[in-house]
């Protein structure tokens, strides 16, 4: 029996060109080696800056710019960023669109699915009950499912940030990526192609990759903390892991109170605000989780910003 | 009587060579054309990511990097963030720093000033007590005083933001830049000798240049509003009005309700946190007091963020 097939570097070139002037261009922050203890000077992606607040907005509208829709429109189950960004590309194509999440998902997010229009549908404890119910509907609607991490599409949507990240820091030799269902990594990954170590981070309470790691397959895992809201899908992806398989990615994972240092540093050091799962790839560097090797070039990608300013904790 | 001489194209080459890998080289990130409704996208600086938190970081660099420090270390008034700007320079090269703020200079700025380990003087309704205040201790003490916008080696340093951008933006036809004492957009003036047009921008509530614009000179105007603490000098620096009457520098004046929209603007669109003078450059865009001429190629410089986010308003 054959799985799902990796994700390619020509389908991701076709995504860029796709996407180009819808999506935006997100810039590369460097920053100088003695800020950070590295030999290297390290390579920050700026990717919340993105439309909607995260990277989610590229598979979205990716995938939705490959489709036939129906008459029922677009429908996704979401933590809250991948639901904003179907919302927000249903509403650039004129399409309606149905939003299920699970009850934790923040203000921030639910705000912004409302504000592009789409309909909310909220329940169950995380992404996996939102998901069974989004199935549900679907099946009734016969509205275009848009995955939030395992289809196509979407996987060469969201690797479109690893083809702007290697053609504004060449020499990079390591990149750090969150991984939630690891639709952003698979996406990464296949755009290096082995061009550059890709290494997914992850919390100590959502180890969806390293489980698979260690099981040779996706496997379930239980899934909390601070981060839960964008990195808390229940397993990866059978695509991601495709990837993960064929080029040999790391995964380490960090604890929730070495991300809320991260949002903290962020804030303190660089005027930056990400949300838990946006910081969680940087938590690596700072915390130790990830300790480049001598020499390396590392490239960190700040993937998401959707949290509140007063309840984000990262003010003194 | 001659005055000041402007500032040159060299004077800003030099200072970069010197910053180079002590500042951040801050990136650019272009908004297409349709979010704004302009003719061509927008391109801007990203400068809040500066060390400190704003582009003060630059002049206070240079200026410090250049003179023989005595032992009393160095001196400097500030609403806050040439404050933090001399605190972290003089920290780099350990000396002393002693600042003066007036009453209202914000807490976030304050944070940043101790943080850095300076001593903080406080007192005075604004800036301009502050600085008197100032220049009666460093009669007393000898320290080397570090001016907010009136001395060349500051008005270099900050001239490197427009070498930055004109090298990462290189067509731009207009320059939008936030005025308060005039040391940014002096420099970025400086740089640019006319091959933009560089428009300062300026709360109805702190008119500097639009009244020196107005007198032929600088004069003092009243200073007050929600930018006050980062855009409330009384009047412009003799060296940055060199450089306006030498290339004819446009200036336009935004409301600060304007000035709060673009916060929540950038807040809501991007996930960015500006300052109120960090947003009112981008502010007279958004609000129609700068319209751009037909094909114009728009640059903004957002220019701070220390603001607390708590209190920011700019969360809905």
């Amino acid at each position: 029996m054959s799985g799902p097939a990796p994700i390619e570097m020509q389908d991701i070139a076709a995504a860029a060109r796709r996407l180009a002037g819808q999506v935006r261009r997100t810039p590369v922050l460097e920053l100088a080696a003695s800020e950070l203890g590295t030999s290297q000077p390290v390579a920050l992606k700026l990717e919340f800056l993105q439309h909607t607040g995260s990277f989610k907005a590229r598979g979205a509208l990716n995938r939705i710019a490959l489709a036939t829709l129906p008459p029922a429109g677009v429908i996704a189950a979401s933590g809250g960023n991948h639901g904003a960004a179907v919302a927000w590309a249903a509403q650039r194509r004129g399409v309606r669109a149905e939003i299920f999440v699970p009850e934790p998902t923040p203000a921030a997010k639910l705000l912004r699915i409302n504000g592009y229009g789409a309909t909310v549908v909220r329940g169950g404890a995380a992404y996996a009950e939102a998901f069974a119910a989004c199935q549900a509907r679907q099946a009734e609607t016969g509205a275009l499912m848009v995955h939030a991490y395992d289809q196509a599409e979407v996987l060469a949507g969201q690797g479109t940030v690893g083809l702007e990240f290697e053609h504004d820091a060449p020499d990079l030799t390591h990149v750090l990526v969150a991984v939630g269902g690891g639709g952003l990594i698979g996406g990464i990954a296949g755009w290096y192609a082995g061009r550059a170590a890709v290494i997914g981070v992850e919390p100590h309470s959502c180890p969806t990759l390293n489980a698979a790691l260690a099981a040779g397959r996706p496997v379930p895992v239980e899934v909390g903390g601070i981060a839960a809201d964008s990195l808390g899908a229940r397993q990866v992806g059978g695509l991601m892991f495709a990837t993960a398989q064929r080029y040999g990615l790391g995964a380490v994972t960090a604890p929730d109170t070495a991300i809320r240092d991260a949002q903290r540093w962020l804030w303190d050091r660089l005027r930056i605000v990400a949300e838990p799962g946006g910081a969680t790839a940087f938590a690596a560097l700072l915390c130790g989780a990830f300790v480049p090797p001598e020499g390396a070039r590392v490239g960190v990608v700040l993937c998401g910003a959707n949290t509140n300013l007063a309840s984000s904790g990262i003010e003194p």
